[in-house]
C-alpha cells in the first residue's frame, strides 16, 4: 500500500453506471421506494458487498447492511439507492459506490487496521415519510410508526409496501453503539457553488435545518357562476395573495443563505365551477441557523394573523416537520481537508448542506461527515442532474484517501 | 279544474325528500353520476312515471325520459338527478319534481288539450364532461365521445362506468323533431338576488357562457434547499403572482355581472422538497356577454406575454371550453311571468343565470326557458344547501301553471 490510497475510477463509474441502468428514464433514473428497479438495486448491492469482505444483509426496512469480520477500527459509511420521481442517477448511488469502493480497496489491506462497513438507507427521498431508514437503524422508528407512514405516490402504507416485497417479517438491524468510530457519507452537492468556484470537494460543516409547514385557507365554498365576485370567500384567491405576501417581505429579513418553498398546493374541492371553500400549502424553510427560521416563522404567523383579520379568508399556520441542524464532526472534516490536499490539488471548501441527508440522522449516535462533488448547473432532483466523470473519479479518491486516514486514527 | 293548475305542495316536498334520503350527506346528498344513489334516484323515477300517465325508459346514456300517448301539445320539462361530490339536495331533483308534479296534475286533466313529458338529463354536473345527457338527446355526442370521457372522480372511462351499471349497449333516446313546443326547466338560483329582493321567482332570460382556459407556468424543476433564492424558477410562485394579477386588473374592465374562478391549481411534481418546474390552473369567465369575455381573454393573453418576458417562468394560455349563451325564449318567459302574478302575487324578476343548466342544450333545438327558486344565502354546489319550504311550493305552483298555460297555447 502506497501513502495514499487509490480508488479505481473505472470500476467505480462502471457500477455507478450499472446503477443507472436498472430503473433508467432519460439520462436519470425512476426509482421510487420499494418498486421493483429500488430492489433491484438493493440486491445489486447484496451481491458486491462480499466483493469488500462484507456480509450482506437487506434487513426489515429495506436497509442493506454490509458487516465486516476484520479486526480493529470499524467506519461506517454509505447513502441510499431509491430516488425522486423521475429524478437523477447520481442522487444516492454515488455515496453507496463510494463507500463500497472505499471497502473493497481500504478492507482487504493488512496495512489499513480496521474496515470499512457499507450502509445503503432506505427511503432517504422521502416517499414514505422522513429518512425512516436511517431513523430506524438509531432506533427512531417503532412499529406502530411503519403501519402510519403512507406512499405519497399510490395508496397503501409502508408496510404493506414491505409486505408486498417480501420485507415485512424481517428483523430490522440496528446500530451497535461503539461499533463505528463514525459515519461518513459522500453526495452530489445539488447546488451551484463548487461548480461556480472551481473546486472539487464540499466539505459538509453542518446540515440545514428544515422546517415545514401546513398552511390552510379556509373561506366559503360556492358556485362559480352565481357567486358574484364581491361576496366571494375563495380560498385558492387568499392562498395565492398570501404566497405572493412571503415572496415580498421574507427578502429583507431572512439569512444569507435561508431558502423557503412552497412545493405542493391543493384546491377543496378542486372543480372548475367551483369556488375553492379551502386551500391547503405545503412550505419548508431552510437554514442553519435555527434562530433565522424562528424569526421568519414569526413573521409567518403574523401575517396571517394580519391575513386572516383583514382578508375574506382565515389562515391558519401548523408546523408539521422540525428538522434540526446537524453539526458535521470537525475531526471527520480536517480528515477531508487533509485527503483533498493530497488527492485533489486542495480544490475543497467548507461550506454548509442545504438539502437534508441521512448524516443528520445518523450524527444524533456518532461523528458524523459528509463529502460533496461538483452537480453540473447546480441541477438536482430531476433527470437532468449529472456531475462529470472526471469529478466523480477525484471525489472517490478523496472519500477513500478520507477513509484510510480515519481507520489510521 | 279550476282557472289556476294546482301543484300539490306537500307531495312536491315529499318527493324531494324522498330522492334526498337515496344517498344522503348531512342535510344534502352525494350522488356523483352513476354512482349506486344516483342509479336508484334514477330507478326512483321511472317508477313514479306511470303516476303521471307517462311510459318511462331509461336509456343508454343514462337519460330518463317520460312518454306521454295523449294526443295534443307536448312540453318537455325536467332537470338532473346526480349531484355535486357531497352537495345539495334540491340543484337537479327540484326541476325533475316539478316536472314529474307538472305531468300528474295536467296530463289526466281531460280540459288540458296535451301533456308534459319528463326528462332527467345525466351528468349535468359534468362528473365525466360537460352536459353529456342532454347533448345526446339533442344529437351532439358520438360513440367515440363517450369512449373519451373520464370520470373526473376516478380512473375510468365513461362506457367502462355505464357498463358496470348495466346501461351499456341500451339504444340512446335523440328528440323527436316537431314533438315539442318546448322546454322548460326550474332550478334553484344558486345566488342571493331573490332573497335580497324578497322575491319568489326568477325568470330566466339568458344562460351565461362560459368559457374555460388551462393556464400552464413552466419555470425549472430544482432541490428546495440547494437552490439559491436568486436563481430559482419557481413555477408555483409564478402562477400565485399571474392569480393576483388577474384580481387585480379585471374589475376595471369587466362587465357587472362578469364573474372569473381558479378552481384548480396543481404542482408538478407537487413534492415539499422541489421547487415545481410546472404549475397549472383552471381557470374560467362567465358573462352573457360574449363580446365582454373576448375583452377579459385579450387582457388575460396580454398579461400572460408580459410575465414570459419580464418573469421567470412563461405563461401559456389555452382555451379549452367556449361555451355559447343561450337566450331563453321571450314568449316562454311571458308564460311565467302570468303564472307568477296568479300563483306567487307577481314576485318575479327577469334574470340572466349566471350557472350553466341543460336548458341552454335544448335550447340549440326548441324553444327553451327557466324558472329560479330562491336561495337559501346564495349557497349553491354545498351541502348546505337550501331552500324555504314555502318557496319550494310556491314554486312548483307557477311551474304547474306556467306549464298549464303554455299547453293551452
Amino acid at each position: 500500500m502506497s501513502d495514499v490510497a487509490r480508488a479505481d475510477g473505472a470500476r467505480v463509474l462502471a457500477d455507478l453506471n450499472a446503477l443507472r441502468a436498472i430503473g433508467a428514464h432519460k439520462t436519470g433514473v425512476h426509482k421510487p421506494t420499494f418498486s421493483d428497479p429500488h430492489l433491484r438495486s438493493l440486491e445489486w448491492l447484496a451481491a458486491h458487498l462480499p466483493d469488500a469482505g462484507l456480509s450482506a444483509t437487506i434487513d426489515g426496512i429495506g436497509n442493506v447492511i454490509g458487516r465486516s469480520a476484520k479486526a480493529g477500527r470499524k467506519l461506517l459509511a454509505g447513502s441510499h439507492l431509491e430516488s425522486q420521481n423521475y429524478a437523477g442517477w447520481l442522487d444516492g448511488p454515488l455515496g453507496v459506490v463510494y463507500a463500497l469502493e472505499a471497502a473493497r480497496v481500504l478492507n482487504p489491506d493488512p496495512s489499513v487496521k480496521g474496515a470499512v462497513e457499507v450502509a445503503s438507507w432506505c427511503d432517504e427521498e422521502g416517499h414514505f415519510g422522513s429518512f425512516l431508514g436511517s431513523r430506524s437503524y438509531v432506533g427512531g422508528v417503532t412499529e406502530t410508526d411503519i403501519d402510519a407512514a403512507r406512499d405519497r405516490n399510490a395508496d397503501r402504507s409502508m408496510r404493506e409496501a414491505l409486505r408486498s416485497v417480501g420485507l415485512d417479517g424481517r428483523a430490522r438491524i440496528t446500530a451497535e453503539r461503539g461499533r463505528h468510530i463514525g459515519y461518513f457519507e459522500a453526495h452530489i452537492e445539488q447546488g451551484d457553488h463548487l461548480e461556480g468556484s472551481g473546486l472539487k470537494v464540499g466539505i459538509v460543516t453542518s446540515i440545514v435545518g428544515i422546517w415545514q409547514y401546513r398552511i390552510t385557507l379556509t373561506g366559503e365554498q360556492n358556485h362559480a357562476g352565481t357567486t358574484r365576485m364581491a361576496i366571494r370567500k375563495d380560498a385558492g384567491l387568499a392562498l395565492a395573495k398570501f404566497c405572493v405576501a412571503i415572496d415580498d417581505s421574507f427578502p429583507a429579513i431572512c439569512g444569507p443563505r435561508t431558502v423557503w418553498t412552497t412545493g405542493r398546493i391543493t384546491l377543496d374541492p378542486g372543480a372548475p365551477s367551483i369556488i375553492p371553500g379551502r386551500a391547503e400549502m405545503l412550505f419548508q424553510i431552510r437554514d442553519v441557523d435555527p434562530a433565522a427560521i424562528e424569526h421568519l416563522e414569526a413573521k409567518l404567523r403574523s401575517m396571517a394573523a394580519e391575513a386572516s383579520h383583514t382578508g375574506r379568508c382565515s389562515v391558519a399556520i401548523e408546523r408539521i416537520r422540525t428538522g434540526a441542524p446537524a453539526v458535521m464532526d470537525p475531526g471527520f472534516q480536517d480528515a477531508i481537508e487533509a485527503a483533498s490536499a493530497a488527492c485533489a490539488g486542495g480544490r475543497s471548501v467548507r461550506m454548509p448542506s442545504a438539502a437534508g441527508h441521512d448524516a443528520q440522522v445518523l450524527a444524533t449516535i456518532m461523528p458524523a461527515a459528509m463529502l460533496f462533488v461538483p452537480s453540473i448547473g447546480g441541477v438536482s432532483h430531476h433527470w437532468t442532474e449529472n456531475t462529470a466523470d472526471a469529478d466523480i473519479v477525484t471525489g472517490a479518491e478523496v472519500f477513500v484517501e478520507t477513509c484510510r486516514r480515519l481507520l489510521s486514527g
